[in-house]
């Protein structure tokens, strides 16, 4: 078995929450839909988990819409939201956003729409003089969408100051529907969509399997006076917003898990936290470029890199040895070029090329750190003989 | 516990899928997509399912694109091939198609799509009249959607004759390009993507949990020459055709479903069929009328209604007797108008209000088929009773 320190990309299931879903995987197999026995069953809990959804993150149950996943809540907002203007807008995001955010985005071109990319800062934060900037502009956004946490910096974004802004200088003409993408957040430090909504955010997206939930449920999050058009029509599921068979198992898996975060929160960030400074003391030590490390982060991520080292062949090394971790987000890893983030950053390619991603969590104990600091340091010295060998 | 009668509406978890499934949900938790080891067991795992799912329509692995859901995958045929369209065009589709593919349709008129809505007849077949009037008209559809059975009665569309109709008139200058809903045939009856492919259709959609699998997973099967615009955009997972984390169980377990769907095509449907002959002899001995009983029909599904008897009610009453049925389809029980089904079929708005369907199931046995023909004859007589005394 390999150590796991890619948490960022998914999470193990919490044994608590298989348990949790079991019966619906077996016993309670009806349609949430169907009007019978099976069919409420099915229905009841549903309808507990949204519950146990909305009290995890401050919201009302009639606030949550259940989707797939993480990429499809942010293609809802995004699209959906797009979809009920009249006329084309603008749609205003991160230049750190997650490929689902940015690429729906970019998808809403064909439909006329207009991008406008907020550019980052040295240490992956989006800037207020980036967002200022939009906001002096004579069309007002239409569509905002803003990462509460970067997947792979771990980079807190001011997501309540930008959108109490762009609420104060949107205008009347414009509603400037806001959006956050809390995917890396959630379980990781507090998320409060009451307060985030009081600031003038519209939407959020949570996902499960991000904190120890079933990968296949995720949620929008949403005021109801943002009007979306769905991006699955059917059968009236979610209020109409989400057609489809609920996948009851699931969703039952998600509201556990939601349960079992808010727990999380009063321990787990600060071990982590330490667990990380003790990485990131020994990657330092051997001359690592940490990205982000200057901002506010979340406690588990740490992204960094070795000058002239390619990250993919540290990271294959490092699999080899049974550390698994990643180099640029999971999500891209299909993707080639160096991490869009990083460009973001105005780090130069070559550095960026060499990025690896480490990211703990509940399973992440002291012995597993010194241990991959341990091979990290074999792997680096193996790939400079060899450096020096070819030259 | 109910007798389950309602295997249309969803089917239980076959526990062979769920042993398959078992190990990615608990050892096997990787992100398909991350590129260490744990995620090279999770991508084995899901390109392991793309061939058991081709293998079971005579379809290619390369030809399969995993959805969240028929609705999903429903929707990505019938948006996403629209978008990839320069102009808006026509788009043609059965009467008696499910409401994920009549409200998708209805979506595209939105961005400028007219709407052919091919007629049914009296049994609940799509005419080939119908279709001959349509493709008639100077302006040939650029969109067909038409089921291989039908959800409600069961009924058999003649898919293949009309396909290969609309590619000899669809005429060279609009590809024509057809889809099929196998979501409700897949599991009944033998369903060959590649056959159908030859006759003309370019896309089939199949669930995982009508056929024993999972809620949460399924699949668009498409031909290359399709061009499809993804309708959930990101991180390029499913060839760039479907964003967002696989769900690796669920996969895991349509794969499982199919395989297993393809041995019980054997001896199955002949057992519910002669099950069905019971159940209707019953029914029909009670003075029901039976829907699309003409017709060549699903061997599970039988659908009926008692003239002057409200189906919800009797529905009601067949719950408290521990009987799980359903009237009209389970996923528009949000809906308090009749079937469009049965309107589509000009059977009375009156009667239709009455229609129950019953849909049998590889765990139905004769014994509850007996029962339930006699807790309905209970029922039955007790509403006419009440209706003596109201009356």
């Amino acid at each position: 078995m390999s150590v796991y320190l890619d948490y960022n990309a998914t999470t193990p299931l919490d044994e608590r929450v298989l348990v949790a879903m079991q019966p619906y995987l077996s016993t309670h197999y009806g349609n949430a839909s169907s009007r019978h026995e099976p069919g409420r069953v099915a229905r009841r809990a549903v309808e507990r988990a949204r519950e146990q959804v909305a009290v995890a993150v401050g919201a009302h149950p009639t606030e949550v819409v259940f989707t797939s996943g993480g990429s499809e809540a942010n293609n809802l907002f995004l699209q959906g939201a797009a979809a009920a203007f009249r006329t084309p807008g603008t749609v205003a995001f991160g230049a750190i956003e997650h490929p689902c955010v940015l690429n729906a985005a970019r998808q809403l071109t064909r439909r006329g729409w207009r991008l406008a990319e907020l550019p980052a800062d040295a240490e992956g934060r989006v800037t207020l003089a980036g967002v200022d900037a939009v906001l002096s502009n004579a069309e007002k956004p239409g569509l905002w969408s803003l990462m509460l946490a970067n997947n792979e910096t771990g980079v807190l974004q001011e997501v309540e100051t930008i959108a109490a802004r762009v609420k104060a200088r949107g205008g009347s003409a414009h509603p400037g529907w806001f959006h956050t993408d809390a995917v890396q957040a959630f379980g990781k430090i507090p998320v409060d969509f009451r307060a985030l909504n009081r600031a003038g955010v519209h939407a959020l997206t949570l996902s499960a399997h991000k904190v120890y939930g079933p990968k296949g449920a995720a949620a929008l999050i949403f005021d109801k006076h943002l009007d979306l058009i769905p991006l699955i029509a059917g059968g009236g599921q979610e209020g109409g917003l989400r057609s489809g068979t609920e996948n009851v198992a699931a969703i039952v898996g998600f509201g556990a898990a939601c349960e079992l975060a808010a727990e999380r929160l009063a321990n787990l960030p600060a071990r982590l936290h330490a667990l990380r400074e003790r990485l990131e003391a020994g990657v330092r030590a051997f001359g690592a470029t940490l990205f982000g490390a200057g901002a506010a982060r979340l406690p588990n991520t740490s992204y960094f890199a070795f000058a002239g080292v390619e990250g993919e062949t540290l990271l294959s090394r490092l699999d080899c040895a049974g550390f698994a971790i990643a180099s640029g987000s999971a999500c891209s890893s299909a993707d080639p070029d160096p991490s869009h983030v990083l460009i973001a950053m105005g780090v130069p390619p070559m550095l960026a090329r060499g990025a690896l991603r480490v990211s703990l969590g509940a399973q992440t104990t002291e012995t597993q750190i010194d241990d991959f600091v341990c091979a990290l340091k074999t792997a680096l010295s193996e790939l400079q003989k060899l450096t020096a060998l070819q030259s």
